[in-house]
């Protein structure tokens, strides 16, 4: 905030703090806008309009914002694409714009979005004295392309086309030609050059249609993907839309973990390569999970599939909200599915792994990355397309379509498998509706439909009504609940030999503190059996479901025993476990955790 | 050796390559000192000879030398302890100078030791005006052991003595003193300047007869602790020595791999904690199992126990000489016990984690390190303590002690467990002649005395023969040389549910070549029944004993199968497997290794 009112001569100073920093004022504004559509609160709407308008006053008036280089370096503007986050920190407020103006009507918010547009859109672009370029951090792209839909704009969904296409291209690298010019500076920048700026780190390697294969950075590739598909759907481009399924393929199918997080590596925050998920090592940041919500989100708009509002279910009850405490005060980063203290301690190459949440991050993009998705899980409720409405989440909600149709979902989700759907209309309404059954429950689930059972088949995930709709109809699912042990592809060499625990889209854990040290010694027996604990409908740990079930344990090895035996059937004593939900770890006192448990 | 001669005046340049790299021509020095013993050779004499009167020329008059800062900074001898290496390439020398006068009785390579070791004694030590120090990278302590038993000359003992005691004092800490002599300097030195001198990676947190853990990089610790063993051994320091127990006992029992590696994390080539033995990210640099060697010896003749030996064979036959290729053209620094191409090509936390030898590393310590250790196997032979022989390897050969007693030890180890002593007399000798019957064979052994079998019992990992010997006595040992699985501790989680192959003192592995890829998927059942394919007395691969059973392997999944299914009873098909000695991994092509198999 001080930096925007410095920019706005309202304070003086220098910048401080990291210089993609407005980002995180602009992702506090959009979860604000977000947060207001549910419950109205003019104080905190009178402090966001306060802020709109000094992000105005901070705007120049071309429609450039972005503090750090207004600040510290006034003549160097868009001349350190690939590092600077200029294009980012724009990108942000385009978004959080677009939902305050959505939210609240205020009109300076959208103008401060399009004049930052049109500023971008007159340095960047194919003409002669324009720059051949594109973000170093994708996000402008997806911002571009809302802001087209909201504006009807076509020219900001043509710009984002342009910057995913430029991306990439060799015949000149558009991030070398910067670094050449750049040469004979002297940089008193704080961000890196890069050495080689033809990275897969920044999916510039090659042309983006040519990519078969999720890369680098996994938020740069997934807020990239994000941005593709919604443009893809936008010009009808079959080529990009491709793309995007092949590259969604490659995630869901071999790069993804359990817990839905996304990022194998701490170097570069990355992705690796096929079935490489270490549980302990890995990176899954917060803001690649919640990036991978967005991307699911746009390719079930434009192609309504069970699998994507699945993957969506998987990052939204586990690797998202993993993020957050149950206090709601502290957060993570890095996401891990196995930690010892010990380990994050005193091995270098696990110190990213943090075993508690901190309760402050300098570079602070994944708490308001998580507010503002949590803030807007009613549009990740239904998708309409053409004459069929898609419920994709069971989250209770009451949703007018504004044509006279209402649709009121009920129930305990997740802790109950038991939803109910009253559809009602003022008038008869011809329409189909398609109700998501989870993968994980596709075998086994009943349904009816005012108190009758029926039998029905599933196209692509979804049990369809097509009906004229009348009054109202209530339908009621039944999922299968039962508590299912999920084993990894046996390519994935860290889960050989192991399963994880889910129950409905929870995948559970164990912990040191309701468990002991030492969880590997733990094995599940093949047909494990669980008993479930109710909850209790609060938010308190306690509160949670938990189940307890009957593991092994080695027997203790005396503590003077040599390192290396010959090899005896190993002693293992019987022990009750207990897991608890994988996004309520880490809100006890520090200790091991790990959701995949050696099997016998 | 150019270095040299600029320094010596006979050439003008600069100096070149690493600052520490006086050390490599010493350490080749030393392994040509030990050859010649093998096997006299005129022409590699003259070169050594030669290279001692360049040395000689290279050294300043008062001892000192150090081409590196004799050529960039001689303004700054001795003022940068803790990354200099001077005191690590002076003892590096002064053991070359032992080995060479001790070969050819070349007094000047003795001198010039003399000399060093003078010169650091005049700038090392307690007397007001010397720096209160001691080596940033131990080495010249156990240099300086040596030249006191070979001199006679306590005071090279008392200098050893005095830095170990010195490292790690804090009122001052001696490196952060020298940080801040040196803070107004503008260096241009090469080597950092460590932000906390007071770290567990130099060993310089604490005195270390405070240690109770292996600490920090692993050649340093285990070149401190050949010193401090020798020395507490010359000084008869009960402390010193049983802080050498300690710490050997924490790493053979907690830090060890199986192979003898040791070094369990790249970040600081380093120790890390207890039972932290990861296979495909560790060091287990090629200088530290060497350096364990050498540990070894020094507890050995301190305390005869088998169990060093044990050790000294481990290492001898598995970590040590994995680092040289079979044609002895092409070495590794980094011993992994697992390894996947994949994983070192694209995960940045495993590139350091080499597939196939290089023929040259910039930093050349490894090669000349193997060399001397190889060229010097007959120093491990026997130890003589008091009126005892202990025979502790091996190992074909010869040895007259030089009092009418001759030794001859015959056979094929470790290929054939069967070993031939025949012990000769002049005239009648009364002594004991301790046998080593490794820890793995001592269940289960056979020893015949001319012909007869007896029984004994062992002492220490000993046999023990005490009487008058005359003429010639034949005893003959028959070890267990039945293939053995292996299992490590259940703290070691790295290892659990898994096996390793043991046949007499050598590890073996699966590689790729032989097994195909995925040897993550193989299993051995609980019992599993060995071939062995007999030696033909070669070092080519083909020729070595290899080991071969029937094991079992995970179906492939289908190429687009799920990342996660409901789990089943996995489907295993029977698969033969050969495995080959671990030294001899990576003498083919590229592909998988695993020592570490799972177990049905």
């Amino acid at each position: 905030m001080q930096n925007l009112k410095i920019a706005a001569g309202q304070a003086t100073g220098d910048f401080y703090g990291f210089w993609f920093q407005d980002s995180d004022v602009y992702k506090w504004l959009e979860a604000v806008a977000y947060a207001l559509r549910y419950e109205p609160d003019q104080h905190l709407q009178n402090i966001a309009d306060d802020l709109i308008d000094l992000i105005g006053q901070a705007q120049e008036s071309d429609g450039y914002l972005d503090t750090f280089f207004q600040l510290q370096a006034p003549a160097e503007k868009f001349q350190h694409i690939s590092f600077s986050h200029e294009l980012y920190c724009m990108g942000h407020y385009i978004e959080a714009g677009i939902a305050y103006f959505e939210t609240t009507g205020n009109q300076l918010a959208l103008t401060i979005a399009t004049k930052m547009a049109d500023c971008i859109a007159s340095h960047f672009g194919p003409k002669p004295g324009q720059l051949h370029g594109y973000p170093g951090h994708p996000e402008v792209e997806l911002a571009l392309a809302k802001l087209a839909d909201v504006t009807d704009e076509p020219r900001y969904r043509d710009l984002a086309a342009y910057m995913i296409d430029q991306r990439g291209q060799q015949t000149p690298n558009f991030f070398a030609e910067q670094n050449d010019q750049n040469k004979h500076k002297h940089l008193t920048l704080p961000f890196p050059q890069q050495p080689d700026p033809a990275q897969s780190y920044f999916q510039n390697d090659r042309p983006v249609r040519e990519l078969d294969h999720a890369e680098g950075h996994a938020v740069r590739m997934t807020y990239l993907l994000t941005g593709m598909a919604h443009v893809a759907r936008q010009t009808q481009d079959k080529e990009l839309a491709a793309t995007c399924q092949r590259l969604w393929q490659d995630i869901v199918k071999k790069q993804m973990y359990v817990t839905g997080g996304i990022g194998a590596t701490v170097a570069g925050e990355a992705f690796t390569y096929d079935y490489d998920l270490p549980n302990d090592t890995m990176y899954c940041e917060t803001c690649a999970s919640c990036a991978m919500v967005f991307f699911a989100q746009q390719m079930l708009k434009t192609t309504p599939q069970g699998e994507y509002a699945d993957v969506m279910e998987r990052e939204l009850y586990n690797g998202t909200i993993s993020g957050m405490s149950l206090d709601a005060q502290h957060f993570f980063y890095v996401n891990p599915l196995e930690v010892d203290p010990q380990a994050s301690a005193q091995d270098p190459t696990k110190s990213h792994v943090k075993v508690q949440r901190p309760a402050w991050f300098g570079c602070a993009c994944c708490p308001p990355n998580l507010a503002r998705l949590i803030a807007s899980v009613d549009q990740y409720l239904y998708t309409v397309k053409d004459d069929t409405i898609y419920s994709n989440q069971f989250i209770a909600n009451q949703t007018d379509f504004g044509n006279g149709l209402q649709i009121e979902q009920q129930g305990n989700y997740p802790w109950s498998g038991q939803i109910t759907y009253q559809i009602t209309t003022t008038t008869p309404l011809p329409f189909t509706l398609a109700l998501r059954i989870p993968a994980w429950s596709q075998a086994n689930f009943q349904v009816s439909v005012d108190g009758q059972p029926i039998t029905a088949t599933l196209e692509q995930g979804y049990l369809r009504f097509t009906k004229t709709w009348s009054a109202t109809t209530t339908i009621i699912i039944d999922l299968d609940m039962s508590v299912r042990t999920v084993q990894a592809n046996p390519r994935v060499t860290a889960d050989l030999g192991k399963v994880a625990v889910q129950r409905g889209p929870l995948v559970y854990c164990v912990e040191e503190a309701d468990n002991g040290k030492n969880l590997a010694w733990l094995s599940l027996p093949e047909q494990p059996t669980f008993q479930i604990h109710p909850d209790t409908r609060g938010l308190a740990l306690s509160q949670l479901q938990s189940l307890t079930t009957i593991a092994t344990k080695v027997s203790a090895p005396a503590p003077d025993a040599p390192l290396y035996t010959k090899s005896t059937t190993p002693v293992r004593q019987p022990q009750a476990i207990t897991l608890i939900p994988y996004f309520a770890w880490a809100n006890r006192q520090a200790g091991e955790m790990r959701v995949w448990l050696n099997q016998d």
